[in-house]
């Protein structure tokens, strides 16, 4: 059994209206609930030597708070932020304040959909990007972010 | 007397500043408060046999809070997303994500304003938009609303 | 009998293509013809008090004539101009020129389509717009005509 | 008295909404109407040896035809296209197509109204431009053809 | 002899100031003037076994009209339409109505020409285009029309 | 000691990201915290003669609440609004609806920075604005506002 | 003769460049100087009933200078900026606070050459614009003034 | 029998992904292969009098290099860009280097396609376009070079 | 030992100056040299059950052969397009040609760098993207492959 | 008294127009001459430790002199580069090769109007901004330089 | 000793802020001085048979005036305009009326710098460009100049 | 004589249709054929002390291969990147990777051309650009290269 405690902590954030998720257009993003998506994120971070945490809201506010208040115990940040990743600054200044690795992720490939969701003020101040592979884009970031994090923590070893 | 328990429920939502209704500059909005605007629709909607609940909030997730509640009760919106019309991507997912027939609503021509109100996100899943009668654009939208939900379900029965 | 003598008139005035109705695109404009919907428009009218003409051209030239001849005889003006909405300004200074409340409407949601039919001279220039709902945007906005005027001419009684 | 057949002969041709001259916003443009205008022009031109033509339509297709038919009985246009001025490449064309000097004459200063007034099509073929004097830039458009056309007719001659 | 009767009938159908063709700029546009030209897409037509019937117009409205009418009566169109090719919604409107295949064409080769002459609002309708060959565009593209109608009918048949 | 029933109140509002203040980036935003800014507003208030109240939220939403709010008690409004200034149509209707003096402030000279943080929504409804002097632009703002308030009451009373 | 100290001052202000009439591109701009040129306007102007004072400056502020210096002498502008037309908002800044009616001229026709050319600051502040005259721009806007100036005053005398 | 040795040489030039031709989305291009489109157009230039040479690349150079070597040994060219159409500025240096008449061809109709391929860098240095008509465009393309060539000798002759 | 005969094939593609990895700004991109990237890559695709293929060209053209070369023979795509994400609609058009599924990866987040590297041609084809990991893209660009094609073959055994 | 010997010395520099304060649109730009202002500057600067030098010029020219000048004998700008601010790069140079500290200032709030006045070259170089507050524009301005001034010497002596 | 009476004046012509040259970053611009450069100039230009005289102004009116007046005297010019290079329609209508061979020179590469510095008037009349290279830009650009009139006037010879 | 193989190596590289010199329109750029001009460069750096090498393709691909494979050998670049100056990234990408200092020449002065030859990627990797002088760009680049390299050496022995 893992021991979690010794586990680095990582915030999953998703942004607004994927609370809906597995109950909206099924056919495009899948049968799979937002409370089973963070069960999975859980389990991939575990595997991974990660601790996952995992808020969602619609309320950009919420989601600036929320990064705010995971810097004291937070290593790391997964940031689907939906509609906000092409509005919102606050969001940006919020990822640059708290200073944490954060990697964008996107369950649709969003540079194949509408022309206003080609740009992303999060990817500004984002490591990377990882876009159009529905769930298992979350995953892949926790990977990523888990050899991220290994590689800088054996620098600083260095 | 009319029966509400089997009326249609309809949603009339105010975005942001629409709560000063009636006490900002009376002239261009009007002397009509937004709880006699709600009181209006209520008993404009009881005549076009729809139930109608008002809700209004200056918060852009509350407004897509309320909207993802909706789904399970109501039958359609009327959405007057205020400033938000222009700039929320968000709002505009909600509705596409629950995907209930909406109508877009103005109390003035947005259109005769400055540049950046002409562009709506809202408008972009509106079934349709009445804008620019005042008070009276609600009114309208709830006949529209009626006489769609009416075609919608005697298409459904043929 | 309503006495049409006593009655505001009204004209509404459709633009190019729009003579069409009901033989082109059924599945999406419907049935109805440009003479079913002018009748549909009288008998509105009549109902509200409107002696409602009706007139069509797909000449931006005749649409200007017909606006100010209309001047001298009419009270108020119903406009669907189709594709001169996002084109003409000489329809946009005839509405000012003569200077009656004007109405725009659409059959379609006209931003829920081609980026070139976003923009409209002729919302310029109206009191509002109604648009998306089909031949009913026509009811729609002779009932908004008609309580516009009558709340002007109780505010010149006053 | 001036023998007119010996005259050049000068067309004015005036665009949509000018025959509402006189009955609208007289406080912007003034009370003289469309009849006392061409009066007016007649008057101008005969004392600089000019006989005057005055014509006036709302339809983009007359004033093509209208330039057309003038080809071979007039030595030059003084066209105030109105809200065309703006939007018509057929009449750039005919202006083009009919080779005669054109002179672009307007009411107002419309550099110093809205933005789409600002580019006017029918400059890129006329010698010049006089705009903003109200009815006297018409008298100040037929003196400069006056003097554009005897000073091409004196180099011809050298 | 062949017997026009039988034939498919096609409409060629001009744009303003096309009615100059042979009179104006003859070292561009050559010494053809419309008449011969409209004889020329006859015989060419009656060679390929369509009937050609040919019309002009300097008024958008009448263009409009034109292709509304021959409805009834014609299985494709080809059409210049000149300065309206650039401006004309209320074209791609009619084309799109009548549903008619059509080809759009032009004498000189438009992507050549002034920046404002590079977009089209008929290519959004039509099959294809030919520009850039005189008068020859018009045999090339009644050929590909006798080619593209006998190809869909012989589909048809399949 | 100076009466504060007896002062103007002015409330300075702090908009997203603002109470990361003095733990963010020192070098550039420096060592003082939200809370002792705050305490410096009040203090420098009070030796104008101004009542200060303090505010901050992440939440667009509660911005608009708290200068709603604030209405009824207060003189006139400090605001920076953050990442905001560049996208909140809501916050200048907010400002627009309570009509009540306003100044944009902010501790970096934003003109200075990304392209999208030089258009400022809240400017349009400002007074004026004050940048790029750190904590600094806050003292100025006040001082500006007690001259503003004092220079309208003096007015006022004339 | 004509009494000049009982006549109407007006300045006709000339910009860069234009000091090199007469001797630059003569098949252009003709073979008057710029000293005819002033000339020419003081004649015409006497004949008006206008005592004409001339200015040229390659400079832009000498430009403003002369402005301001005329204001408590002159009673109206004749402005060609040459190219400052297009660049400089310090003389429009500088007409809009003199506050003398003042017309813009140009020898050619703007619209009719480079796109830069083609927008201009000066017009935003002028009663009319006068271009593509060649000399006889200046003597078409000495007309205009003169009559602008004597309707001014004899509706001031109403 | 026809003698290729007195007939004029035409370069037929297809661009990136043609190749794929007749197995990629047959639906939309065909079932018509590459090498059977060559055969066609060896046909059809045998019957109008031309010896047709044919050449693919994906590789832009490779385009170049054919364009610049068929200088010498041929009379036109026929080609169709594919993507490079839109990108191509070598392309367009190598057809006005080479200077021979070209003719631009496309199977569909690139205006009715995505915005970027609106724009082509080819039509500004081709005599004309041929485009949308599927392999037919080749055909009608080889004609118009047939009868282009032969006038253009003509004239040489005359 | 994986027995790589039964092994899905996957093409992993490098575009431009891609062959300088390890050489040019190591403190960027990292020591790893291009043939050691595609040892990686071998091994982690043999521990997906994915036998990987890699190629490179500084050759627009040459990776557009590789594309299609690789349909017959290969499941999908990893593509790296260096330069040409954001000028290659040639690259586009192959991958929407050979229809296989495509990944889009890059080494560095192209959006944090210039302003032209934000917009990619290829992803408009990609399932996915994945940037900003270095040579980690690849690694999770591959893993979401195999997923991918397992989850598909899976569906296809529904 | 103080001893302006020992004061640092700060350049006050207006642009162009700015020597019409007091007499043009006084409603909007206050009574107090630029005299006066600049007496009050001294004034305010002398309160504040500064020894304050004021000049104005209508040419662009002469405010860069005046910049450069200023170098040997002063330690900081207040800039009120009236309509330069918009247009001139050149004083954003010599700002910038002067290097002293620079305040831009302006009595009206730029950002709420025309659309030209909303960038400035001079924010490029300035610490920060104050705009809107008429001639206390001014005053801010020196506090701010003041204290600017102050914390840099502090600093310079850790 | 070289004869400099018969040898070809260039004038060499120094914008806004060059005289700050040596003394302004030297670590960018190099240590020599306006005056020093000047004196280099004059000797380059000795050794190519070229009388160089040098002048520098911050006034944009007294660089058109030198243009202007060494016309009578110069065969060409070197100008390095500084900020006036993207600004200054002025000297571009100077350097046009004039009409002598022209050579722009900067001593950065522009097009590395702010995007605002990308654009040049100048080089719409100049013969060509050379930047980048500091001081020595002059030395070549001397060269140019030297070359380009000797083959001139050899032609001039033919 | 010279002994080249102390001489600094530098690559003169030319894109493409510039193998066209001398053979096409020789009135715009010269009679030199491209193998002359290599010569000519050949001369012009042995007289510099620089190895020349030359080479040219019309191949974006074997440019950037070009330019890798130089980087062993060769201590600077000469780049006429022709049409791919406008459009390559790869070729920007490449000389940034290499990291040699590189100058940009064209022929003619391609500031003075159209619209779309006016932004260059090469010269965001450049130090310097030298355009418009025919044949001569290529020995001002040259000379302005050993200098630049005699410098930078002469720096590093400091």
């Amino acid at each position: 059994m893992v021991n979690s405690a010794s586990m680095t902590s990582i915030l999953v954030l998703n942004g607004p209206n994927l609370n809906l998720l597995g109950t909206r257009e099924p056919d495009i993003y899948g049968a799979t609930t937002l409370a089973e998506l963070e069960e999975l994120c859980s389990g991939w971070g575990e595997a991974l030597g990660l601790a996952v945490s995992c808020a969602q809201s619609n309320h950009e506010g919420e989601l600036v708070d929320a990064l705010q208040a995971a810097r004291a115990t937070h290593a790391g940040f997964i940031v689907n932020a939906g509609a906000f990743t092409h509005t919102s600054i606050a969001l940006l200044d919020a990822i640059r304040g708290v200073a944490l690795p954060t990697i964008e992720v996107h369950l649709s490939n969003i540079h194949g959909r509408e022309e206003f969701r080609h740009h992303s003020y999060i990817a500004q101040a984002a490591i990377g990007v990882v876009a159009g592979f529905g769930i298992d884009s979350y995953r892949l970031a926790l990977e990523a972010m888990a050899r991220h994090l290994s590689s800088a923590s054996s620098n600083a070893g260095a």
